[in-house]
């Protein structure tokens, strides 16, 4: 699995220089947005507001209200934006280290006040044909969602058209459902990355069969490594909605629970899923390995049986190629058609020997 | 294995477009049945009346009567049908997600006023060659079943038999008892299914002594793949059974939960089965593999000690080809009978070695 | 594992037909038994009577006495004579189902008024050198015990003879020591398996080091599936006898308990020493593989180095074979000695080189 | 693995022959020791008595006193013995049974009065280069210990001394204490065993690094086999030190617990080595069986090659060998030095490839 | 793996003598360090001292006062001095005895009046190329932290100046909070190694792609000692922190869990770093024994090709090397060159063949 230790270490993120004390805020990862961008949804049942501000000391207002506000916030390289945010809430200096260290596993912490969730979207990227992955964190509070990426990404996008459209429950429910749908929709997401993975699968499959090739091998090792990242990075998720649901947090209403164990049971399915793929590509690998050394076989076998028709004749020849002054046979007028047919007739009996015990 | 990504990934079913709110009603799963079909049986000890109506609204009055009613709904393609049912009975939006995507893992789900069980029937389609899955769920309240299928089939006819007939225990007994012959029929339905398999398997291992093919490797990762395709189905219906015989449940009574922990006791039957049957194909994989290497071994030994004896004997004859002047030998009028004299003699001595060393 | 798959599928026994209402009394088994046979023991620490009926009503009077009793039924091929006694005993129809099922693995079940015990008695039999299995169930009253076999055997004369003599604690304990001395007596039996599987795994390692045959693998393959068989057997009456020892039926006195942990503790023992074996026969898959690829190499090896030696001398005879005019060598005197020194010389060379590289 | 399953049943002992009641006192083992040999130690903080008896009676009066007594017996071939000092404290005959059969699995159990703790003595044997197992039971009551070992030992001679010369905790502490230190001197020699074979490991790996041969592959064999009787006899110690630390016995003081804390340390670590060097052998088979794959494959590339360079000059040798009457270079003057150089040329532009492709 | 049992035993440390009383005070393990040294820190929010003692009783009026004391000493050599620190805090015998065994496995343990915990600092040795590990000892007390090293290390320094200068929470806090900057020191460095051996793999990837050598097998197995190594030394620490965290010891502040949590979710990462490593080692080994099979194949094929297209040729060539009196192709005129074009047209027909067939 070439480049797999390199990719986890990389796509999971560094880690906190060793040395510092713990909660300072540093950026640890690729800085991807160009400029830190806060939008914010402000809504109930019967409002909604959208905005996009540039200070983060101007969402402050919002979280008083009683309306349910979400603060999207992309980009981490500013860890000032951060800092104060999390002071104004009340939010532990570990938390926001996690939310600014983006090589955290999946997890989920209930705080006194707020719950943290940190999961990972994952994006098939067609250039790198590989999978890639960001860290997704959310600060849930009584009455508001803070969602915090890396770079921009229109993922949440239905979601902000639902909430606009009041399609659904979404406006009428609470802060706990906005967190549930931001979370259903990145397990959603996750089913279009098997789509894809399950195609490459199937390619794959009937290259397999109609012409295995070393780049074969080379395809199934890096599918294989593929999946380990992909189980590192849901695996874990499992655990987070399952405490989500099962939880005794007063922040998610019971409501909301049974919509948690409906994604609870998409986890389920894209872990079941990613193991069904992975005995697959173990079975195409063995599959691969079994049919090349077949093929292998088949080839030494075929010449090995030429080899071994040829040497008796040659043999043959090489007798009547003998200089002893007295050997009748070279006087012979039928001789040498005589040693031909001689020759001939060995090939043909071990031929059919050959036939006879399935060798040819 | 190959094709098993690709069938798992469409039998499990696909899933809901990624965007939608969660209760979005469509069917996701192929269109099999040409209408829904809605029949209804109606009964208690005394009495028996079974009707098919076209439009479900004609249901709703018998689930308010104390007779037991079971409603059986072939065809999932009509979401309005499905959503009428729910809104009247006030079944959970989720639940109704769950009947029309057809790709759900076997659950059992507890709501207040009714348990949703989904389970997996499955059927070994002769032309294909292999074991199709359909979806079916159960939704049990306190007098009524609601039966859904994706496509008519004709499995639930000796239960609907008994029930005509009042054998047995099952016109005395409530709507938890006729959940129970439903889920039973389906478990014993695998045993049909593995014993098609424990034929075939059967024949491939006569087979593989007989005369191993490539075919048969084939055959043998086909029978793998379908292994790991049946575990996957029925392995959480053991968790779903469990937890309809010691969940806490009002609906299911305590005389029922004895025939419940009886269906378990089959699943469990039917697990360790199919555990076995991937044994026995792991097993035969090896056989297969070493059988094979086995026989490519003997063929190159027997090649290889072919050549081994004539090359000898060809080095013999060459010497004697040689023009040297002087060769003493080539002038014996006996050189050449004694030349072929010590060729037989090498060969005799290197078959006898050959022979001790039971290499041939 | 040639034939494990059938096996199993035979021995574990077939399944009630689909369709039929459980608790059916079908018979569904091997027919072993010419007739049912009815044998009672009754017994108090003063009485013992010992008797055969042939109506299983004669038995029903020593069950209401206070004595304990013996019921012994062997052959099950009358389901009327086990409808009848369950029905007097109040026995629940899915236990005499699973009593006639003789596919049923090892359980316990604990009703009101009585347990149910399934377990498995296993026999080597000498002529198809395989171990078959059978199913003795047995339910366990206040004061009786009632066991049923399919055929007749004498593995419990034992504890017939112990409990006609008065020796041991049998005679003044109750029914449940009696459930005890039976399961103690299967468990016992084990061993006796055991030990004959034993031999012949030594039987075995002893021949794989003599001499290896392809006849060996196929014995190190039947070993496996024997084991894989056994396992499946003796694994789940882990459980049942926990569940006796530590279960809170009032039917089992404080003092067996102690006693059936000792059960406990040899069932232990069997299930480490089959895994024990696994391990020992999976270990000499291994070593005859790579013993037989070791030889194989080896013959390859020689025979490659034979011809490889005689390759270069067959080219120095080609050499001087040639017809060109001008070959001063051939006019030589000692041309033809001085090319077989050549030659010899040649051979000497490549034989002291393959030596010194341990090739030889 | 030769002989494991052999050794495996031959040391942890055969069973009670079937049919025998429970309790049936016969001692089922070797018989090692020449006479059952009866030692006595009685201490508390201020006496120390050690005497030796012939008659088990000579130790009742020990027992009744306040201090502290081991009674040490060597020897289990007398059945009598055991059973009237087990009449006399009490003990359960399915402990006495336990104790004579010295197949047990290493167990602790905790009777009214008394704790049974049972566990395996290990030691290297020099001669057959192997390790070999000796059970060791002791009975633990409220002021007495009870040692059963089949042969004398001096395995136990520190603890006799420290109990003489008042050196440490142990005059001053219990019956329970004694047990722990005990115990303790039991599993301080397991590492005594663990260094023999992490010396044994070490020796193997640097001959499989210098010269592995057959032998290797035999040694490793046969140090796995030794591996799975270790963790087969140390594993279930775990267990019982857990129960003895956990355990609500009142005969195990408090302070005493925190000792056998460290006992359990000391069994997870044996543990967590012996699975470190079955870890450690199984990757030494890999690198063996790598190696000796591609020393075979070296060779037979070399070989290969030799042949491969010689088969075209054969092919050149040949055609000028051929005798056809009109060959223009046969009657050329340097034909002969010319076809040489030829020759020659090809050999060198062979070789020159085969550099260049890595082959040789 | 070569030397990874011995590395194993070797660090892991070796164990007390056997026979010796539990509490036996002796240092076992390299002696590294000079002499010991006693470093005290001693502070709170106010005031902070620094000194360095000759003698281990200056500190004991340290832990009297209600600051925070760090005691820090490097150097197990004088087992007098961790004795007379231990029994003055009134330490359990069997703790300094731990302190002293440098072969602890990562544990904690709830004393009354003080904690105490091992673990295992790592250090990647670039002479030797391998990673080392130092048991590091904790006795955390209400107001003092008491750490024991082998030999002096500068892994502490950032906690003594943030201490020093006040930074962050550390002067606030309490000793427990001492206890987990110790600890989470420690994990952070882990990372260090990780990153290491991160880089390693990679280049050990590129080169396997490159140009795979024995030497990169060896490398192969020595990472995978290195990993087993690793695994054995952080695993337990998983334990450790969680029991710290959820242990009900009342040393451990509230505030104090949130940071132990911290830690345990950085320790779960190493540990799932180093599986990721792990399959990532194991995928290498058997991509390289693929790609040299593979190559090896390469070599036979092409070589056992040039071999089989040779073999006809020659035997043509021997067929007109025969001396038979009348073969009348000898005598015509253009026989050679028609026998030169037969050959020649033979090894086209192979070459096609062998294309054809995608043997070439």
């Amino acid at each position: 699995m070439p480049g797999l230790a390199k990719r986890v270490f990389q796509r999971m993120g560094p880690h906190r220089k060793a040395g510092l004390p713990p909660g300072t805020l540093l950026h640890i990862g690729e800085v991807k947005a160009a400029e830190t961008r806060i939008r914010i949804i402000d809504y109930d049942e019967k409002e909604y507001r959208e905005t996009e501000v540039k200070a983060i000391e101007d969402c402050f207002s919002y979280t008083d209200e009683s309306t349910v506000t979400w603060i999207n916030i992309d980009g981490l390289h500013e860890p000032k934006v951060i800092e104060r945010l999390g002071n104004r809430l009340g939010v532990h200096p570990l938390v926001l280290e996690d939310v600014l260290h983006t090589g955290q596993r999946p997890k989920m912490e209930d705080f006194e006040g707020y719950l943290f969730v940190v999961f990972k979207m994952l994006q098939y990227d067609e250039n790198l044909n590989e999978i890639i992955g960001e860290q997704i964190s959310l600060i849930v509070g009584p009455n508001y969602v803070i969602s915090f990426q890396e770079r921009e990404g229109d993922i949440f996008n239905p979601i902000r058209d639902r909430v606009k459209n009041g399609k659904g429950r979404i406006r009428r429910a609470g802060a706990d459902y906005l967190a549930y749908a931001l979370l259903d929709t990145i397990v959603d997401h996750y089913f279009v990355i098997l789509e894809a993975l399950g195609e490459e699968i199937e390619a794959l499959e009937e290259e397999l069969v109609a012409h295995p090739t070393p780049e074969t091998l080379q395809t199934i090792h890096k599918l294989k490594a593929e999946m380990i990242f992909l189980r590192k990075s849901v695996w874990p998720l499992r655990e987070v909605v399952n405490g989500l649901e099962r939880g005794d947090s007063p922040l998610i209403a019971e409501s909301t629970r049974i919509y948690l164990r409906d994604v609870y049971d998409h986890t389920i399915q894209v872990i079941e899923t990613i193991e069904t793929f992975r005995e697959s590509v173990t079975g195409m690998l063995d599959i691969y390995l079994s049919s090349i050394s077949n093929r292998m076989n088949e080839v030494m076998k075929v010449l090995t049986i030429i080899a071994t028709i040829f040497i008796p004749l040659t043999f043959v020849a090489g007798i009547y190629g003998m200089n002893f002054k007295f050997m009748p046979e070279l006087e012979w007028h039928w001789g040498y058609p005589a040693a031909l047919g001689v020759m001939f007739g060995i090939s043909i009996v071990m031929f059919i020997y050959f036939r006879r015990k399935k060798w040819l």
